[in-house]
C-alpha cells in the first residue's frame, strides 16, 4: 500500500462520521451512532456483504496499523476528556437518590449480562471464563445520559426531580461501572494470586488518591503562578493523563483508560480545568474521536454474523434496556419516588454510548470478549439510542411532536454545568468573528498599499 | 514490548519538548530546538554515545511505527496550519522589494546549497544524483521569519521598512521555496519523461487553482449559511486538507504536504478561516509537533557521524547564513536600501526553521537525502537560531541588553495578523475565566445542597 494512503482512510473516515453523524443527529440519536455506522459502510462488512467487484476495494477501508494506532491514543484522549466533564464533588450534591439509583442500577445489568454471557459461553474452558461472562455484565454498567438530556430538555422537564436524579445517578453510575471494570480486567492480568490482584487494586485506589492531592497541589499552585492561562497547562495535563495511564498498567495491572480518567478528574479540580478541557475538544472531534468510533466499526464482520450471534444481539438489547429500567428503576421506587416517576428514572437511565463501546473494546483487546461481540455490542447501543426518547417522551405522557419548552433558569449546579461547556465554544466563536470579521470582509476587495509607504 | 508503551514514549515527549523548549526559548531560540535536543538526548544518539548500561534502556525512545505515523499526520498538519497563515492577499502589498529579496534570497540559497550537496556526493552514482545536489539548496531556500519578527519587537524595529520588508520577502519565500520542492520531488518520482512530469506539475497547479475557487466559494457559502461557528468547519477543512494531500501524491507525483499546505491557503481565504486555524492550534502544540521534531531528533544518531559530516555541517551553516546574507542583500540593495538596512534584511532572513526540518524528512523519506544529514540539518537550524537574534542587535547597533521599547500602533497589516492570533488565545482565555472562575471558586469549599431540595 502506499505511504500516502492514510490520508484518504482519515479523509474518508472524517467526511462519513460527519456525514452519517448529522444524519443521526436529525433522527435524534448520538453522533457516535452516525461514527459507527460509517465504519461499518465503508469497512469490509458492507463490502464483503455486498460482493462488490474488486476494482472498488481501493475505495473502502481496511482495519491498519495507522488506523489502530491513532485508536489508542484517540480511547485514552476519550476518557481522559470524561474523566474531566465529571466533576467529583457534584458526588457529594447527588444525594442517597442518586447513589441507590445508581447502585441498583449498576449491579443488575452487572448480573444479567453475566448470566447472558454464561448462557452463550463458547464451549472451550479456560481460566477466565467466568471473568469473561461477568465481561458482558460490564459492558452494560455504564449509562450514557446524553441522549436523556436532550430528551428531558426537548419536553422541559431536566430541571424536574427525576431529571436530577438521572444526572446525579448517571455520575455516580460512570465512577462505578469504572471500578468494576478496574477489578474485572486486573483479575484478567497476568497475576494468579488473586489476593495479589485484590491488594493491587487497593494500592491503584490510594495511588489515585495520592496523585489526586500531590496532582491538585501542584497544577493549582502552577497555574495561580500566572495570570495567563498557557499552552504549558493543557500539555502537562496530558502528560499527567499519559503517565498515569501508564503507570496504572505497568505497577498496578490496571486499564490504561482508568488511569486516564482519573487524571482528567484530577485536571478538573485546578483552577484552570475547563481552560484545558477545552483545549481537548478539537483534538477530540477532529481526529482521533471519529477515528475510535470508524475502527470500532470497521472491526464488524457481518457476513461472519452466526445465528447465534443474532439472537445473542437481540438479548443483549432487551437485557441492555431492561436491566436498567428495573435496576435504576427498584432504586427510585426504594427512594420513595412513586411508579411513574420510577419508570421515567428507569427509562432515562437505559441508554448505553461511548464507555459502553470503549469497555467492549478494551475487553476485545484483553480477550475477554470476542471480535464477534462487536457487531451486537453496537446493535444494543444503536437500539438504546433510538428506544430512550421515545420511550421517555411516552412515560412522561407527552406527544413526541410537542413544541419545545425551553429551560428558564436552571438551578442544580449539575444542569447548570452540563450548559456552561457549550456557552463558552459560543464565546470562543463570538471572539474569533469580533476579531477577525472586519479584517476577512476587507479583504476580498481592498487591495490595500498601506505597507509601500 | 507492552502494548501501552506508547503511553510512556508520548508522556517523556511532550514533558521533554516542553522542559527543553522553555529553556532554549529563556535563550531567545525558537522553542523547535528544544524539541530537537529533547528528541536527540531521549533518543539511541545520547544513549549509545554515553555507552549507558541497559537496564536504563527502557526510559530511553526508539523510533517506533507509532511514533512515525503520529508524525506523518503531524507533518500534514503542520503544513496546513502554515498554510492557513499565509495570507495570499498580502502577497499583493508585499511590492518589488519584498519580491525581489524573496527571488534572489532563494536562488543563491538554492544555488550554493547544490554546490555543498555536490561536493559531498556520495560515490555511488545514480539518476537522482543530481537531484540530491539540488536537493540540500532546496533544504536552504524556506527562511523561518519568527525569531527575526521577535528580535525585531524587541528592539521595537519590527514597524520599520527593513520589517516590513522581511516580512514580505519571508511570506513570498515559503511559497517560492514549496515550489522548488514541488518541482525537484516530482522530478524524483516514478516517471522517467522529463514532460510528463513538467505537465504534471503544470497540471497540479491547475488544480490548486480551481479547487482554491470551488473550495472558497463552497465554503463561504457553507459557513455563511449559519451565524454560529460549528464543529463541522474545521473538520471539513481537515478533509479538504487530506484528500488534496492525497490527490497531490496519488494523482500529480507532488509532494503531499504541498497538497495540505495549498488547502491551507485556501482555508484562510474562507470567512471562518481564523476560526479554523484556532481549532488545529490544540492538535499540533498538544500532541502532532511535539511528537514530529522529537522524532526528527530521535532520528540523529551522533556516534555514527563521521568526519566528513562533521565538515559537512559546519559548510552548511555556513552556506545557510551566507547565501541568505548574500541573496536577500542583494535583493535589498537592488531595491535601493541603503547597505547597512540592506545587511540587516539579509540577516533578518537567515534563520531557519519548520520547514527546513519538514522538507529535509520529506527528502529522506524520498531518498533524496540520507539519513546521516539529519544531524547536520539540526545543526544548522539551531546555529541560525543562536546566530540570527544576535548578529540583527549588532546590525542595528542596538546593545543586546537594551530593555525593550514596545510596540505602540503597529500599522503594517502584515504586523497586525501576527498579532491577532495571540489576542485571539488571550481573549478565549478570559471568557474560560470568566465562566468558570466562580465555579471553580466555589467548589472546594461549599458543599452546596441547592438540589437537594
Amino acid at each position: 500500500m502506499e505511504s500516502y494512503r492514510f490520508l484518504y482512510d482519515i479523509a474518508l473516515i472524517l467526511l462519513s462520521t460527519k456525514i452519517f453523524g448529522l444524519l443521526t443527529r436529525k433522527l435524534q440519536m448520538p453522533q457516535v451512532v452516525g461514527a459507527l455506522i460509517a465504519g461499518i459502510i465503508f469497512g469490509p462488512a458492507l463490502f464483503n456483504i455486498l460482493h462488490l467487484p474488486g476494482f472498488l476495494e481501493p475505495f473502502f477501508l481496511k482495519p491498519t496499523d495507522f488506523l489502530s494506532h491513532l485508536s489508542e491514543i484517540g480511547v485514552i484522549v476519550i476518557m481522559f476528556s470524561a474523566g474531566m466533564t465529571t466533576d467529583i464533588h457534584e458526588l457529594k450534591n447527588a444525594g442517597k437518590s442518586g447513589f441507590l439509583v445508581a447502585l441498583i442500577g449498576v449491579l443488575v445489568p452487572l448480573g444479567l449480562g453475566a448470566l447472558l454471557g454464561f448462557l452463550f459461553s463458547p464451549d472451550e474452558a479456560g481460566p477466565n471464563l467466568i471473568l469473561q461472562h461477568i465481561f458482558i455484565g460490564t459492558i452494560l454498567t455504564a449509562t450514557s445520559v446524553s441522549i436523556t438530556v436532550e430528551t428531558l430538555k426537548e419536553i422541559g422537564k431536566l430541571n424536574s426531580k427525576v431529571g436530577n436524579t438521572i444526572l446525579a445517578a448517571a455520575l455516580i453510575d460512570d465512577v462505578m461501572g469504572l471500578v468494576v471494570l478496574t477489578i474485572v480486567t486486573s483479575l484478567a492480568g497476568a497475576d494468579v494470586n488473586i489476593w495479589m490482584v485484590l491488594l493491587k487494586i487497593v494500592l491503584f485506589f490510594v495511588f489515585v488518591a495520592v496523585m489526586a492531592f500531590l496532582g491538585i497541589k501542584g497544577f493549582t499552585w502552577y497555574e495561580n503562578r500566572y495570570n495567563k492561562n498557557l499552552h504549558r497547562f493543557p500539555l502537562l495535563a496530558f502528560v499527567l493523563c499519559l503517565g498515569m495511564a501508564f503507570v496504572a498498567e505497568r505497577i498496578f495491572g490496571v486499564a490504561d483508560i482508568i488511569g486516564a480518567f482519573s487524571a482528567g478528574v484530577i485536571i478538573a479540580n485546578t483552577p484552570k480545568g475547563a481552560y484545558i478541557d477545552s483545549k481537548f475538544q478539537p483534538l477530540s472531534y477532529l481526529l482521533l474521536t471519529p477515528i475510535f468510533f470508524a475502527n470500532i466499526g470497521l472491526k464488524v464482520a457481518i457476513p461472519e454474523m452466526s445465528w447465534q450471534i443474532v439472537v445473542f444481539a437481540i438479548l443483549l438489547v432487551v437485557v441492555a434496556i431492561g436491566s436498567k429500567l428495573i435496576g435504576c428503576g427498584l432504586g427510585a421506587k426504594a427512594c420513595g419516588f412513586n411508579w411513574k416517576e420510577s419508570v421515567q428514572v428507569g427509562l432515562g437511565m437505559a441508554c448505553r454510548g461511548e464507555v459502553a463501546l470503549i469497555v467492549a473494546n478494551k475487553g476485545a483487546a484483553m480477550g475477554l470478549m470476542p471480535d464477534a461481540y462487536f457487531g451486537p455490542v453496537i446493535i444494543m447501543v444503536v437500539c438504546c439510542a433510538v428506544f430512550t426518547p421515545i420511550a421517555l417522551k411516552i412515560a412522561f405522557r407527552v406527544k413526541p411532536s410537542l413544541h419545545a419548552i425551553p429551560e428558564t433558569e436552571p438551578s442544580s449546579p449539575l444542569v447548570d454545568r452540563y450548559e456552561l461547556t457549550a456557552k463558552l465554544d459560543d464565546m470562543i466563536d463570538e471572539d474569533a468573528r469580533k476579531l477577525f470579521f472586519k479584517e476577512e470582509q476587507e479583504t476580498p476587495k481592498t487591495e490595500s498599499t498601506k505597507n509601500k509607504k
